[in-house]
Parts: C-alpha cells; structure tokens; sequence
C-alpha cells in the first residue's frame, strides 16, 4: 500500500533534489511500508485540491519568453499596461491594477474605500476575505468587519444587511462598504445570481455605500451565466479577480475600479511592497490567461462528469448535491459517522493492494487523488486547466472503487 | 402641549446659561407652540435613558472634596491605589486598573491580550464591543472581530464558538481572545449564567484561549444571582466593569486580571492618553460607589414594579417579558404596526393638555419620562441610582394614562 | 543619614497604609540604617520632579464640590461645555474638547489631520510627542513622524523644514501635518519666539501644510511674552494645553480649533475610550486654574530665584544658564565627570548628619528636595502650584550646602 | 531638436500602441517642434535612471521558460524553493523567502523583529526605508521610526545611536531594531564599513537589540569589498535584498534570517497578499541572477569610466567625487547658480541640432541620456546589466560635448 506524503516536507527529510518534487502526472516513487525505502512505480496522480494549482500553458511559456517588458513602477512596462488595460475593458471599468494576489487586491480595495477612520465593512460569515485572508481588514487596514450569515447560494438577505448599516452615531463605526464573493468558494462555487445583485446594488446605492466584489473566479460565474464579465460587475465599485485561479495564469490577479480609485491603490500597492519591476514577464501570462477564459467551461462540465458518477453510484453515505453544481468547485459530502471527510480525503489519496492489482494491466499501478476536506462531513475537489478528460476518467473510476468500500 | 426637545442644541440656538441645561427633576421651561417664546411651568422629569446619567451622591461629593491625591502616571495617588486594590479584592483578581471609561478598559484588554499581529477575537454580535465601540478592535488595536449570534440570554453556542477557533494557518488570524457580556446590554440586561460561564471556561481552557468579560454591569449580575462577583469571573483572565453606570460614580472603569496583564495594560492606557494626574479626585467617588454597590438591588426592584405595571395593563400593542427581566434595563415591546417604537419614546417625552389638567391638582403639571428606542419595536427604560419610587411611580402613572391612548 | 525611597514601592514592601502615601509638606518616616525600623523625625520636603504633581487647591476642591454635571458622551455636562467654551474662547478658537490628557490631546489631534493613509508629520528631534508618548503617532494612528534638530531655543530651521515636505509621489508618505511645542520642555520651558511662529505659519500656509501646537504649557508661554495665548496659536489649525500642569487642575487636557475638526476630535477621543461621564467633577476644578492662569507668573520669579542662587555660588561644576530660563523649568548642568545628574539628584533626596545638625534649630530636621536628571549632565527643577516662596528658600539653603560640597 | 517625453504619458495622448513604448535603445520616433508630426529618426538612448530598469537577460528568459513550478503558497513551487535555499547558503542565514519586492522584505522584517505593540526602530536619516517606502513602518506595522544623521559614508555615529536605545519606560516606546541600509543609495552607493558594521554589531548585542540591514544592493557592497555577502551580513538577525536592480531579474526580492524569523516573515508575507503561485517562473530568473552576481564589477568599473570622464572635463560647474566613488551609483554636483540639477537632466535626454550634425556620420543622431536629479545640486547617474561598453561611450561622448556648454 502506497501512502501519500507531503512530498515538500519529505524533500527536507531525505534529501530528495528538488528536481523530483514539483511532481508531474506520472508519479513514480513511494514509501513501502515495510523497509522504508524507496522503490519505483507508476501512479496517475490528479490535483483536484485547488485551482491555484495551474501550471503555466506551453502558449503562456512562450507569452512570457516573449514578452516586451519595462519598469512597472515607472509604469513603463508595456505588458502589464497591456494586461491592466484589457482588463478594465472586459470588466467595463475605467482602470486596472496588476497585484501580486487576490488577497492583496481585496487588501487594496478595503484601504481606498475605507478611507475614514473608524469605518466597517459588511460582508458573508463565509467569505474568504473574512475567513482566509489573516485578518488583513483588521490588521493592516484598521477596518472592522461586520459579518451576515451566508446563505447556501452564496448571498445574504438584504434586509439583514440594510438593519446593520450604521447611523451617524460616535459610538459605531461608518458602515463604507459592503463585498460579496462571486463565485463563492466555501459554498461550492455557487454564482451569485444577477437579481439578487441588481437588488443588492440598489438599495446600497440607495445609502450611499459602495460596493466590491472578490471576483477571485468572476469569470467562472460568467461562463456559467453565459453574460460577460462586465454585465456581473456592472455596479460595483471595485472587483478583483486571479490570473492564477481557473484562468491559469502562474502569478497575479487584478483589482479594477474607477481612474481615481486605481490611482490611489497603486499607491497603497507600492505601500504594501506590491510594487514589482518588469512585471511584464509574469502579465503576458495573465493576457493569454484572459484570451482563452472561455476554457472555463471544459472545468464546468468535468465538475459534472465527477458528481454524475457520485450521483449514480447512490452510495447513502457519499453524496452530492447535483442540484448546486454550477462552477468548477464540487463538494462532496459524506455521513462523517461512516466515514470522516478527512479520512475519505486520504482514502482518495492512497492506491491499496487490491487497487494496484486491478490497475496491472494499465501503464500505471493506481490512481492518486488529491483533494481538501472544508470540515468534518464536507470534501472539495476543484476542476482546473491542469485536469484533462482522461484525469477525469481517472478519477471517477477511483471514487467507483472507493465507494464501494461505504456499502 | 410641551414638546421636549434637545436642550443642549437649544443652549446653543437661543444662548441660553449653561446654569438652565442640567436638567434638574422639577423641570420648568417650554417652547409655547405659538409664539416661540419661553414660559416658565412645572413638569417633573424622569431620565430613564441610561444608568450612565447618575450624577454623584452626596457622599461622592464629600469623597472627591476630602480625597488624599497625587500623580498617578507616577502610581503616587493613594486614592487611586486604593481603588485599584479594592477593585481587584472585590473581583479576586492579582491587580486592578482605573481607566477614564469601560471603551477603554475592553480596548486595553483586547490589546494586551492580542499581543501578536493577526489575531481575531470571537464574541457575541449583541455586545457593546461589537456594536458601540467604533470598531475599536480593528481601528485601533488591528484585531479582526469574529462575532457569533447572541441568544436572548446573552450567551452564545457554545459549539459555533468551538467551530470558531482558528487552527494554525497562514491564511487565517490567530484566535486570542474570547470575550462576553454580563449582564447582556442589548438583551435587556441579561445576566449570564453561572453554569454557562462554567462550561465556556473549561472548554477555552481546553483550547488555551483565555477570556475576558465585559462587566460594565458586572455588579448587577452578582446582586441578581447573589453571589459575589469574583465567583462570577474567576475563570476570566481579564474583567472590565464601570463605575459610573448603576454605580453611580461620575467617571471611570476598572480593568482587572494578573499583575502582569495589569503592567501591560497601564503602558497601553499611557498610549491611549488614558493617563490622569490626581486621578484620586475621582476615584474617591469609585470607592463610594463600590461601597454602596448592594444598592443596584433597588434598581432591579423598580424596573419590575414598572414592568408590573405595564403587564397588568394589558395592552395588546404595548408589551413586557416580566420572565426575562432580571436586572436594572426593561425592555418593552411596542408593535410597531400600531406605534413605533420612536414615536412611543416621543409621547412619553410629551406633556399632553389632558395630562396637564389631571395634573393640575399635584405640585406639577405633569411627568416627562425620557426614554430611547432599540430598534423600530423595542423601548428601553433603565433604572438608576437617580430614580427614586416617586419617580417610579410617577412613570406608572405616566405610563397608564399613555398606554390607554393605545387601545 | 535618611535615604528618600520611592513610597509607593514602600507600601506594598511593609504594608503601609495608603493614608500615609501622599507625601504631606511635613514628611516624618524614614528608615534608620542600621535596624531598618522607622522613626518619626520631621523633614521639609519639596517636590520639583514636575509641575504635573500639584495637587488641587481649595478652591478647585470646593469648585468640584459644588459642580454643575451631566453626561458629557450626550454633550449634556454643562461645567464640561462651559470649560470647553471658555478654553476655545482663550484661544480664539471656534471650539475646544476636553481630553483626559495632553497625549490624548496631542493623538487626536494627529489623527484628525493625518486623515489619509501613509501621512507624515514633521516636528522637532526633542519633542514631547516624538519623545515621550509612546509612539502613538505611529502605533495608534499609523503616522510616520519626521524628526529635525531643534535647536536650543525650540525651534528647527525653517529650511530643513521645508527640505522635508513630501512631494506627491508614491514612493514617499504625504505630510500632513507640522507640529511643535511650546514652551519647550527638554530644552528648559522655552518660549517660542513670536516672529519664527508668524514666519513658520507663513510657510506652511504656502504649502498648505496645517500647524498643531503642543502647548501643554501654553499659558507659560503667555505669561513670559505677555500677550494672550490666542495670539499665539492664530495661525494654529490646533492647539492642545494640559490644565494639570502649571496651571494646577488635578485632571485633563484641553484640545481646540475648528467646529468640524473638534467633531472629529470627539469622535475619535470615544475611539480611544476617553468618554468620560459626569466629567463636569474635574472639568470644575479645570475652570478655576483659567481663571487664575496669571498665577504662572510667579513659578517663573521662583525659578529665577533658585537659578540665581547656584549662579551667585560660582560653582565650576554645577551651573545655570540664567539667559535661557523663561519659565518655570530650570536646567542645571553639572559637569559629570566630577558628578553625575543622577548621583546629584541623589544628593538632593538625602539629608546627611551634617544638614540635619544644621537646622536643628528649626522646625524640621533638613530639607528633601525631589528632582529628575534629563540626561547625565542635567537636572530638572520645575516650579509650580505647590511650591511657595518659604519652599524655595529651603531649596536654596539646600544647594547652597550641597553646591559647597563640590568644590 | 528633440525633446524627450514620457512615454507612458504619450501613448495615452496620441493612441500609439504599447508595442512601441518599451523603448529598445535604438529609438526612432521624435516630435518636431512646428508641426507636431511624428518623424523617423534613430537616436541612441542610454538609461542610467536606476539599476531596477534592467530588462531580463535572455538566459533569465531561458530559465523561467524552462522552470519547474507549483504552487508557492503551499511551498510547492521547487524553483523558488530552491533560490530561498541558494539565498539563504549566499548569506549564511538558515532561511529565506521570496517577496515582491524590497520594501515587502524591510516591511516584513520590521513587523517580525517589531513584536510588541509601541516599538520603535533606529535608522539613518537618508536610508530608503524612511524616505521612499511611503513611512510603512507606521502606516502598515505601527512602528514609529527614530531617525539619526546618515553620514556621507552611510554610517551613522555610534554613541548618536546609543543615545537613542530606549530605556523601559511607559512613556517611551520600545528600541526593537536597529536598521542599516547597504549599499547606501542616497549617498551614492557607499559601501559600509566592515569595521564599522562590526563595532554596530558588538553594540547592539550588548543591547540586545537585533539588527536588519536593508541590502537592496549587498552584492555590489561584497563585490566592492571582495567578501562573500555572508561576511557582511554575519551579525544582522535579518537582510533583505532585492533580484532587480543590479543583479538584472525581473521581479523579486529575498528576505533572509532564522527558521523561526522567516516562519513569521512567510505569515506576514500572506497577511500583506504578497502570496503568489507558481512564482518559480520567475524566481528561475533570480537564480540566474544570484549565479552571475559577479558581473556587477563590470558596472563598477563603467561608472568609473563615465566619472574619470567628468573628472577630466575639468569643467568647474559640474564635478564628481572620484573619492567617494564606490559601486554603481555615481552622483554628479552641479553649481546650481549655473545650472540646476533638474535643467542638467533635461540637457542630457535632449539632443541638439548641433549634436546631430556631429553625429550624422554615426549610425545614429545623437545620443540621449535618461538620469535623475536627487536634489537641486545633485544628478544621479546609475550602471546596470543593461549598460554597455558602447553604451558607456556614448554618454561620454555626450557628456563632454554638454560640459562645453558650461563654461
């Protein structure tokens, strides 16, 4: 039996060159049990924890070998004028602005609006910037964050959101902004849906209060609306969304907003040490990144073709809501009595005796799964540009196998 | 009909002495709807805003008159000293901490206790912390508020408080603090339960996160639950209660926890500017007001002798939760379909001709009983250290007569 | 011999009550060096640590006593309006906020400015901001202080001034603000001249950078130029003043300028948790040290006294700058390499057998004279409230006998 | 004539694609001053504005087209994993990390070493942190900065330094780091003293404040003094170090110290979004960097030429100080009386009808210089990868044809 193994920290353990460890597909070494050494195999091994794990595409190699460069600070590199500029135009806004992360641009977007002291922001219980991102409104931005409760879709109830925006009073702080997360990663990539979004932008605007929008995977929802970006961001103050997401890019996302806006987040960029020099080598990836955003929709369907094969193996313990698939991001979830989602996450992981011994007559000994548990009786597995149909294929006979063993 | 209004915006309009705006009880100036000019009549003034309104006794006066001072930035104020001592006996704690106001007493608290940058607090979404301190955690001290929902008791579950512990994660704030209310302000002055207080204690205990009580009302809770208040806190790292609500003290908080806490605390009051000279002036007062702290329990009495009153009116519009009033804040129920809440606080603040005419035969034309509203259905009355039974019983009048306006 | 200790760290070490703490005039106990018991013996101590130290006078006590309050967090203590009146009136501005500290005066006033992020303020190398409050500039408001040399009469040149206002650039933070203080208190209360005000108001105008004056001895200054402070600080946008130092209140400070800037300032001082309630307690005792605010004038005639003393001892080592004492702060530079500051401050605290022989014949046993060192060359001596002519008498028997043990 | 315009700045005004602005050095395209048409000329353009405008070299191209990524964020990416561990060996540090830029690294250490709420660093009054890094020591970290005079070595005075260490004090804030900068850019590129870096180190031990060293150029300080960097850096707890000015990578700095330091420096990195993915495509061109780092002697020796050229000139308006000539960065002083900086500038990105006339025998029409002027006295000249023997004679070339001008 093969197990699975951090293969960084296992790097720093044997000594291993690193040339092994940015492991491709055809993965070929394992610890046996018994004696602790290595020996030499082949497992097909498929990533379904992130996108964030895209490589770059042979055409964005050649974009970045290629691409025409200069001093980003200066704003003299061409590239990323380039990039920021076709960005701003397919988000309908006026500018753009390359940061090294999603973080770092929903970052960015809280300190320009936030530009009072003592201000809040509102924003889902399960939004990555209140979950994921270390606190940053707080700590570094000095802003306090107002949580609602997220529902299922991704969206909050309006009226909720109206009772908490603050009144002129020295005692509370200035409600100066309210965010919402399209897609919504943590409650499986759901697109937040345009009414609601119109309603939303209504009433705040209504109040006076500005909107953005970590669009983290915006143009997964729009593949799914089937609308263009802009139509999704059309009354947003801000949006920002990853390069290095679905869309493939190895490094970057942007933050987009009025020309006003965006000069004053190239300051607070160069602030926070965001400032990169011939960025343009890393841009031109983020070009051929938003040329082929359309591929989205090869993610969506293999998202599918995983859950079908869920749903049709009618395991009481293993399900899937088909009914809430609508991006890349399949959450699965399973009766944590049974099984816990960790410990189906390391099931997905390990290639047992019997597996290999069925695999033998394939070009490899066993599938390799890789996906995240988001809690106890919830796994996640994320379809991206680095999974291929065979993956796919791959995958669901592994989930057939193992959910046998739930009976 | 005399209508109330703002007398320090007034001072300001017509130039009137300041001598004329500290609204003594018997009240005698109105604006004649007419001709706008002033008339001099007899109303009697009940301020059930808030116990922060009490002015100092006599035996305060007396106190602050005799009281033994010097610098306390140099920790050279007797009276001071005193206090702090006293303080931190009453609530069995190493050391004790006088600062100018309970903001500022979480504020520190939060501070020394989030001593690593990125740390997130988890408290209840009703609390003062939470909603009327500015966002100072964020603004000023840069920690990240995770707020979970507050029941009608003032607690919280305390397995989404569990769910709410971060695990070690770059991505993610560090949980460093665990803080409650007590008793619960927004809630009507709930008082927590000493079994809860237990199980939240063994279980942050478990995890290693300590806790800390926002006691501005923390004598209330003893009196209620006759216990002393170092029972109430004696698994809290850190306790803030201030002297200057039901206590009657003009100015002051106390901060109290381990002689190390405290020393960090006193180096964060000098940063805030929280540092007073002959501070003994004042806190002569804070050592009556503690003194005389089994007093509150008068409180607790005529909130409910008023609560009687209003059940036994039987109003279908206007009603009292006798079951849930524990301490010194009523909370009443107006259906806001009938009268909203803001328009009852209006008319209580309103003396009509009727009222004036039944009132002709008493020393007084008729009773103001100031007020605020919660929200659209919800009226809050505090009882205090100023409000005597005729006050009591003055707002029972009050309130039938208005209460009978609503049938 | 009697060894003057720190009282404080006395009580706790035996238990004494804190009745005996606050020094009296006459001071009776000291520790005896052989047996460590105490005896009662009679010394004349005199405090020149700081004019923070005075303590309130009768008629503060009986101002307080009788004072007039309310709850200032709702503008309705009409002793803390009347204050805050009086004090913006003084200084010819449109309104004033009284904070609980010169720091908190000096914080607020920083954070109002420097209302966009990345902002800078300039002032001098030795003042009380930069030096002594903890940073808060920069830990509570995230403003970056830029410091230049100030010169021995309290000012910096106006060149190097103008060599450090930012340009618009991403790169560099924006300044916000310049700030200095007056009187000087590390260089020995000086006044800062009229004319380099008016030409530094001048300047800055040009560039439209705002002035803050940290006048926490503003009245000093006043008193030495002989005009009302209002002249002073007219091209101010803000002025902080401490009522608790030479002017003798036992609490607070008081910071002016605009309507819409004290409206932020009050916003802010809630943030820091500087609300205080019936603050009309201390805010009485603040109005009587206005009114007698010409009283200043005589700590300076007893400042020139001692100085003139130790100058009239020609002492080589211990000397006086009589050409720069304005106001009530003396400098005396002692040559260290014969003896330290430290060690002279010593020397003052102590009475040797010597002294106490010598004033047998009167009421008490010696003089004790308390006194900081700012560095190792120089000793402080400030003047204030509760030091009268018989006081400096003593003291200058006192240097006079010490000053003859240096030769 | 031709004047040179910014170029970003043009394409917005007259739409010209951003194919043509990232300008090659031979550059084609001019204004002619009648009738605004644009005409093909070649003019040989030699940018000596800074060392961060190097384009990657097509070996650096070569390495990120090759590079072996994955996601950094999960410590997966194997290049950048590997030019950490190479940076880290090349200093002698157990760790390193990977940030975005060099104000990221010195932000980032700042927040590490500055763990305690009200700390305070010491640095050189000229060093880029406090003048170009937009004062994010306070605005990000809250640190307050103590700035002492850098001397024209970019050393500072040791007892000066001293002076400033903070004793523990309420008031005060905390001495946390002591920050150098090498080499020092503002003074031209000076170069440390070793000895004196000693006598720093053995100082602050004795403090027991750590050190941080800024070493934006610290190979063109190991080059210059022919030690390996790790010498240099051997007593700091920290150095950063940026992968873009001299040594020629696109994008990137290093920021290096203990295992325990970069685990929090990797933290903070996230906080700030300075988290990227697949970063090794461009981490593959530092290492390409690091591995030719020796070629910085080249540019040394090239800004040599360019000055001994000026020297020669004997011209007594313009001159530079062959003394004080260390690295790569060369400052030029001008009599400001006679021409300012800004004017010289200017006079050397044009080109004259005369200097085309001489140069019309050339392959090109003249030569135009890009530099920038530090002061009105003061332009700076700085070699880099990108600059050429050829390149370097022509600025000669011109030089002497511009100081003719100034005689």
């Amino acid at each position: 039996m093969l197990i699975w193994i951090n293969f960084c920290r296992l790097q720093k353990l044997v000594g291993i060159s690193s040339k092994f460890i940015n492991t491709p597909k055809r993965f070929s070494m394992y610890f046996t049990g018994e004696d602790n050494k290595f020996s030499k195999m082949n497992y097909h091994v498929v990533d379904l924890r992130s996108d964030t794990l895209t490589k770059p595409t042979p055409l964005m190699r050649k974009a970045m070998f290629e691409a025409d460069v200069g001093d980003d600070v200066y704003g003299e590199d061409p590239t990323v004028n380039a990039l920021e500029e076709m960005s701003a135009s397919l988000l309908g806004k006026e500018a753009a602005l390359y940061v090294s992360s999603g973080t770092m641009g929903n970052l960015i977007a809280i300190m320009v609006h936030c530009n009072q002291r003592g201000s809040e922001i509102i924003l889902g219980d399960k939004t990555h910037i209140f979950k994921y991102e270390q606190g940053g409104p707080a700590q570094i931005a000095g802003v306090q964050v107002c949580t609602i409760p997220n529902k299922p879709d991704g969206t909050f109830d309006l009226d909720e959101m109206e009772n908490h925006i603050r009144e002129d009073d020295d005692h509370e702080p200035r409600t100066a902004l309210v965010c919402v997360e399209n897609t919504h990663n943590l409650n499986g990539g759901k697109v937040l849906p345009l009414d609601w979004l119109d309603e939303l932008a209504q009433r705040t605007k209504k109040l006076g209060i500005p909107l953005h929008m970590d669009g983290a995977r915006l143009f997964n929802a729009a593949v799914y609306l089937n609308v263009p970006a802009s139509r999704i961001v059309q009354d947003f103050a801000s949006v920002s969304f990853c390069l290095s997401k679905g869309l493939g890019a190895p490094v970057g996302s942007i933050l987009a907003g009025t020309k006003p806006f965006i000069k004053q987040a190239r300051r607070l960029r160069k602030a926070l040490g965001g400032g990169m020099r011939q960025a343009g080598v890393i841009a031109a990836a983020g070009i051929v990144a938003l040329e082929h955003r359309h591929r989205l929709a090869e993610d969506h369907v293999r998202a599918v073709k995983i859950a079908k094969a869920i749903a049709e193996a009618e395991n009481k313990y293993v399900t899937v809501d088909m009914q809430n698939l609508q991006t890349n991001i399949l959450l699965i979830n399973v009766d944590a009595n049974r099984v816990s989602a960790e410990e189906f996450c390391k099931r997905l992981e390990m290639v047992t005796k019997e597996e290999e011994t069925l695999a033998a007559t394939h070009a490899n000994k066993g599938t390799i799964v890789k996906v995240w548990h988001t809690n106890k009786s919830c796994v996640r597995l994320v379809t991206h540009e680095g999974i291929s149909d065979a993956d796919v294929q791959a995958v669901i006979t592994k989930l057939k196998f193992v959910l046998n063993e739930y009976k």
